[in-house]
């Protein structure tokens, strides 16, 4: 057992329930969890999962981050190489590997390098992450939970600039995919309520449009709320910002919601202010969705019962049944279907306007993210 | 009634407490709200607060911001022979203001105006500040609040920081004063939870000193979480960072955890990552306090007692009783007394070292804050 990437408010969740399924499980004669991730499997950190105290896994469940620490290496061919020895050594008969893009062609490289070396390993994906972004599932577990957050925060600051007007641009998480940025917005129940502008990182946004679109709707209520995702980029396909990360997967701009307040300050001479809850945003315990943390144990379980049936190669998927209340089963894609592939917001589901509602996601977040309640406001009967 | 300042998440149950005292009192009328604070009383945009539905105030006073809105204006002379013109025309017997150190200075100047004058005015504050920094009352209503949200805000970073070891720098709000870096230690139980060094205002911080921290304390645990405050002064008691707002308080650095995060990176060649949740640390409605939300209730209702009683230029204060358990009373203190003081966090208090525990100020916390319950970890049974 072991994780890759970014811990989520649910990993620890998923790992819960994978413990549950094997000491259910007689014929598992043990459970071994590597210490940060890949990093443990290659550097012999290996504890024994079974050692532990069973009352302990209630807690574990409900904490953010990763019990067993994570890791985002890239992994080599020789990294394969060691990775199958030490399993040898171990006598491992399954891998289970929890996490997001990465984790995926991770485990697909590893189920390769096996058959290629011969050995007999299952090799099982549990997906995860708060952007969303993973192919071959309905969505994936730590996604709820941080639209959760960032609905509720977009909410509560809004209520803080509806008392205080000015302009407020809040840095959503998601990288390259609008999912969390779609998420900001399920508080929303008019036009007057935030965020008043979401924009997705699926389209390219030129400054002057921002600077017009902001400046619209403060003539109009006074006060803007722009929720906007950190791999938002310009016109010029360029991150916003002085301080760019350029990773594997992206160039990430550190300072994007203080710059474009900063310049945003500037184009319209009205002051804006940033806010940035990145980290927060995907561990808040306070904030996760009780859904969520229930199907991320849930694949956990699953995990275990794919490796048992010996789906080798595959990756537990969340499936959405029809009907009329929300209803997912657990069931496996294969990696090859997942891995290297990146999933976005659906290009028919992103809005005309920054301004739109977007009800068609609105119908398929609530049922995971749970009813985020919006406030009551005065009616303010004027005495003259 | 009135606000002024940047809101809290207990402000608005402030104004639940004053309607449902003036509500109570049948030798009461009427009772006005105005608009965006002071903008509101100069601008004649005042509402009729007993033509709201009563059953409407529960919800009210459990939503963050300011149902009536605030201001930040500066009072001049001339605003205060407006404000007293209008509030004689509309026979106004009291006025409350809710709000932190420039309204309560607001407060004071009308009571001094209206006595120059000779009007009959009783003027009564009501404390509000998330930092804590009002003089003459044992704590503010709002600085709970936002203490309980950074000290889950560091614990649930922590954690992630934990499971994806590195140097994550957190930025507190609280100003001039550490109150609220003090907050941030509370779900602290031992040297290896976080925050694992904290920086107090009332301190200039030498940049060299915080990179010698970070890298000793990184060589020990593989991993810091820092923890400090937006008004941060360097060595020479400069802002770090770029963009500086020079408020009429003190200068205030608008990227501070991010400069200081991309200082360390480049000094210490271990990557860092800031973050910084300010607008929802004053504003988060689910980590709010519910101790903080009953008194500053209760301050509301304070203060209209006080007006009947004719405590004209007197603050609501909370005073905490002896004996074991938690016992506050709410009495009145001068606004002479309150009024341009700034309480900084005791010099007594302050840590010798930036890693050291803060048993007097969490003794003294935790009633207001609640319990931040912290998180298990596994034993981590090695298999080797």
């Amino acid at each position: 057992m072991l994780h890759g990437g970014g811990p989520t408010a649910v990993l620890n969740a998923s790992l819960a329930g994978v413990v549950e399924a094997c000491r259910a499980e007689p014929s598992i004669a043990a459970l071994y969890g590597a210490e940060r991730g890949v990093e443990g499997l290659l550097g012999d950190a290996i504890v024994d999962l079974f050692a532990e105290d069973p009352g302990l896994w209630e807690d574990i469940a409900r904490a953010p981050g990763s019990a067993l620490g994570s890791s985002r290496r890239r992994i080599t061919d020789a990294d394969y190489e060691q990775m199958l020895a030490t399993l040898d050594r171990l006598g491992v008969a399954w891998v289970l590997l929890n996490g997001g893009n990465g984790t995926m062609e991770m485990a697909l490289g590893l189920h390769h390098a096996a058959r290629t070396a011969g050995a007999n390993l299952t090799v099982v994906g549990i997906p995860k992450t708060i952007d969303n972004d993973l192919a071959g599932t309905d969505h994936t577990p730590g996604y709820a939970s941080a639209g959760r957050f960032f609905a509720s925060c977009l909410r509560d600051v809004g209520a803080d600039n509806r008392a205080l007007p000015g302009i407020t641009v809040l840095e959503v998480l998601g990288r390259n995919a609008g999912w969390l940025a779609a998420a900001s917005t399920l508080a929303r129940r008019g036009p007057e309520d935030p965020p008043h502008l979401t924009y997705f990182p699926e389209r390219p946004l030129p400054f002057d449009s921002l600077a017009a679109d902001v400046e619209r709707v403060y003539r109009k209520l006074g006060r803007v709320v722009v929720s906007v995702c950190e791999g938002q980029l310009d016109a010029n396909g360029e991150p916003f910002g002085a301080d760019v990360r350029v990773s594997s997967r992206a160039p990430l701009a550190l300072n994007l919601a203080h710059t474009l307040a900063q310049r945003l300050t500037s184009a319209l001479k009205i002051p804006a202010r940033s806010e940035k809850p990145g980290l927060f945003g995907r561990s808040c315990a306070a904030l996760a969705s009780e859904t969520d943390r229930i199907e991320a144990r849930n694949c956990g379980a699953a995990a275990v019962r794919g490796a048992l049936a010996g789906r080798g190669g595959y990756m537990v998927s969340i499936q959405r049944n029809p009907g009329l209340s929300y209803n997912p089963s657990y069931n496996f894609t294969p990696l090859e279907d997942v891995a290297g592939r990146e999933r976005l917001f659906p290009e028919h589901w992103l809005p005309a306007a920054p301004e739109d509602d977007l009800p068609a996601f609105r119908a398929w977040a609530l049922p995971i993210t749970g009813e985020i309640p919006s406030y009551k406001n005065l009616r303010g009967v004027r005495i003259f």
